[in-house]
């Protein structure tokens, strides 16, 4: 606790005065009361970006989905479980925030019809079938909003992506309508105390080097406090 | 750990020489590299069986799918992710074990074509359409071993279920071809660190107390013993 507070007091408060929304982590997606649709996001890059911003003096809330992760000090955490618990949770906890860092896997997609009961196997060798439904999308709600709209909240989005990242990550920066897109490679980093991160912007795209989701975060939050224009401690 | 060793030192050895193997958590089955089906198994039941397990003397091995759990003291532990990794990794370190005690919830499907690139929404507004196939019965499989056939490895099966809890406990245990099959409303307690057991065995039930699932854990261990008749420290 004592290295934690150093380093809090030694942190430039790159994000001081400004209220900070984080999603981290995967959503799950209900198939029955025991079954869902989930993803291997270990929400690691998502806290060490709450952690982050916490240290750079911003007021940071932290949407996380199932994880077994400790909550980073002086962060504020609520725990949801699906999509559309992460949307609603999101927009309660929108008003007056001047950052919004997207980094949860959230999924696509969730089952069309979840059971009230458990799908038993009858022993015939029958197996079901699933369909889905598109879920919201949280990131693009959040860059429509009219705070967004207006220039006074800045959203970030993450892409995890298993191949074309640079390709992947501009066709998303694009279509979500957000100033900053983050790129990785998704599986081979999920789970993984490392990663690497491609910026992409309007203009291009700039590369984070290889090294711990901690150091990245905080690259990531003084890149975003530059684009912002924020107050330098 | 002094109090785990004085734990240790006065549970009774009632395991004393056997060699056990346990199965805990979740199976996570890919559709694609982020995305897979899981189920909302924390593990907790399972790391206390191996647990009271190993305090009552025996050599516990404990093939666990994806969870976030300490590993209880003198514990071998092997990790697995899909039911035909656990399948492979139990019969791998099943030769010689005096008892199999099987608490995974394990997916009773996967998907029939995992993905071997994340699957991409297209904006289309299409959502894809998911097919099945079974996965490999564990217990049932370890259950009718030779081992096991000829009274050599004793087999305990869990169930978690959401509603007719005797009924599905007492079929399931027929089915299994075990001869006790552990019951307990899993949606209710997945996650908890309380539960409730109902031992169901060729001559009927017996309920465990709602208590700790480390110390239903211990009075489970305590009955497994009994039937095998085992050493007494």
């Amino acid at each position: 606790e004592i290295l934690e507070d150093l380093e809090a007091f030694f942190s430039p408060k790159v994000l001081a005065g400004k209220a900070v929304l984080v999603t981290a982590g995967p959503t799950y997606e209900a198939i029955d009361p025991v079954r869902g649709i989930t993803n291997l996001s270990s929400g690691k890059m998502g806290f060490a970006v709450a952690r982050a911003a916490r240290l750079a003096g911003g007021d940071v809330t932290l949407i996380a989905g199932p994880v077994s992760l400790a909550t980073p000090r002086g962060v504020k955490r609520v725990n949801v479980r699906s999509a559309r618990d992460m949307l609603q949770t999101v927009q309660a906890y929108l008003p007056e925030r001047g950052v919004f860092v997207a980094t949860a896997a959230v999924a696509d997609w969730r089952p069309a019809n979840s059971a009230d009961q458990k799908i038993k196997k009858d022993g015939s060798g029958q197996t079901p079938e699933l369909s889905f439904v598109e879920n919201p999308d949280i990131l693009a709600t959040v860059a429509q909003s009219a705070a967004a709209q207006k220039g006074e909240l800045f959203c970030v989005g993450f892409a995890a992506e298993s191949h074309d990242l640079l390709a992947h990550a501009t066709a998303k920066r694009v279509r979500k309508q957000v100033p900053l897109l983050v790129g990785n490679i998704g599986p081979a980093t999920f789970g993984q105390d490392d990663n690497a991160l491609l910026l992409v912007d309007a203009h291009g795209a700039r590369e984070l080097p290889h090294t711990s989701k901690q150091a990245l975060a905080v690259l990531l939050i003084q890149d975003i406090a530059q684009r912002l224009g924020g107050a330098q401690a």
